[in-house]
């Protein structure tokens, strides 16, 4: 039972908040019953796991946890990258927003059978709130890195300005869903690097955009069903 | 200028951090430059707002902050409820998390054009990261409450575990879509009080379940589609 504040154990726990550190080590920490049982299930590379009165006092845990109190058990891993690929997949271009970024996970891996792939000035998808927000789906569906033109797939643009709705827009397999960050949007060289742009119909006096893990669900959905339809 | 943290003002900025100061008072704050044109925009009935540097002191200003440093405005306004109504309206119970109960104001303003209903057991719609997640939209589009029961629409209940996929149930007009939270689903007395229930199709390995907000996005996404195809 770890007893001592400056375990080693406990120490890589707390560094591995910080992304540098992260990437120095190629590990990530995950925190709850929840995502360690689907560490388990997706058979995801575990350096430990230290489970709250069983491997470690409570309150040390407590203290290199993200989340305060009541942790009940911390797994370190090693971070996996899938390649790009599949029929239909999502390209992000500055999402930095972790919790967009987690949530985006754990809908391409219900909806689409390829993977998350993340361009330039995206969050950390091993950030602490990216994992949690993915709810495991970051172990099962590995995200990829790339930037947009080395992806071999028909790319469509979901972009608020686009002529076309994304009802309507002429498809392609494999298909890349590309979304870019919620401010800015996708930069102007994505959409003219992209085979196609579309926007998501919205009314007339709606908001500038949706929520960008809101617009990737409705863009997958669409996406996947069309294809299925043409199956 | 405000130079006094004991003011009333700051004073009550603070206080509108709890719930249950923000529903005896009647009152929430919203932090930031965008909410608060916003709010100006939708013509809120506003309380009072301050200016960092201009009505108050910064260090004042950042210390009653929920963001933290570098807080250029607060305002205080009433809180506004909406009827229940229109054609296309969304209904949630037990949805916790007030990120996501933003979010989704922000794509019921986007895609509807009623209100968000908020049933029991679900965030404050008013708390500072439900108004910070709606990206204004809570002004625009002010929340309802009411019992699924009041609720005089056909309610369509997106649920997992339904046999039918939502391109394909029937609708009618006008319909409420109906979320639970993201652990338990809808209870089984909502679905049993839903004239239709319909589940957003997923692949064979699939995540439980989608985030609350991302099915919402994709629920109204198709419901609307579908309503505009048949006007």
């Amino acid at each position: 039972m770890i007893s001592s504040p400056h375990n080693e154990k406990l120490k890589l726990i707390r560094k591995l908040q910080a992304r540098k550190h992260r990437e120095r080590s190629g590990l990530f920490a995950a925190e709850g019953e929840d995502l360690v049982e689907a560490a388990e299930r997706a058979g995801a590379a575990v350096e430990f796991v230290l489970v709250a009165g069983q491997d470690v006092e409570p309150e040390l845990l407590d203290a290199v946890s993200e989340l305060g109190s009541g942790t009940r058990v911390i797994g370190v891993y090693r971070q996996s990258w899938s390649p790009p690929g599949g029929d239909l997949s999502v390209y992000l271009e500055g999402v930095r927003d972790p919790g967009n970024v987690g949530t985006i996970f754990r809908t391409v891996h219900a909806l689409a059978d390829g993977p998350l792939v993340l361009g330039p000035g995206c969050a950390d998808p091993y950030s602490p709130r990216a994992v949690r927000a993915s709810m495991g789906s970051v172990f099962a569906r590995p995200p990829a890195r790339a930037a947009l033109a080395e992806l071999e797939a028909f790319k469509l643009a979901l972009d608020g300005s686009a002529g076309a709705v994304l009802g309507e827009v002429d498809l392609r397999t494999p298909l890349v869903l590309c979304l870019g960050g919620e401010r800015e949007g996708l930069p102007a060289d994505v959409i003219a690097g992209a085979d196609a742009a579309a926007r998501i119909p919205m009314r007339s006096d709606a908001p500038d955009s949706l929520n960008v893990a809101s617009a990737a669900a409705v863009g997958l959905y669409e996406v996947a069903n069309r294809m299925a339809d043409r199956a």
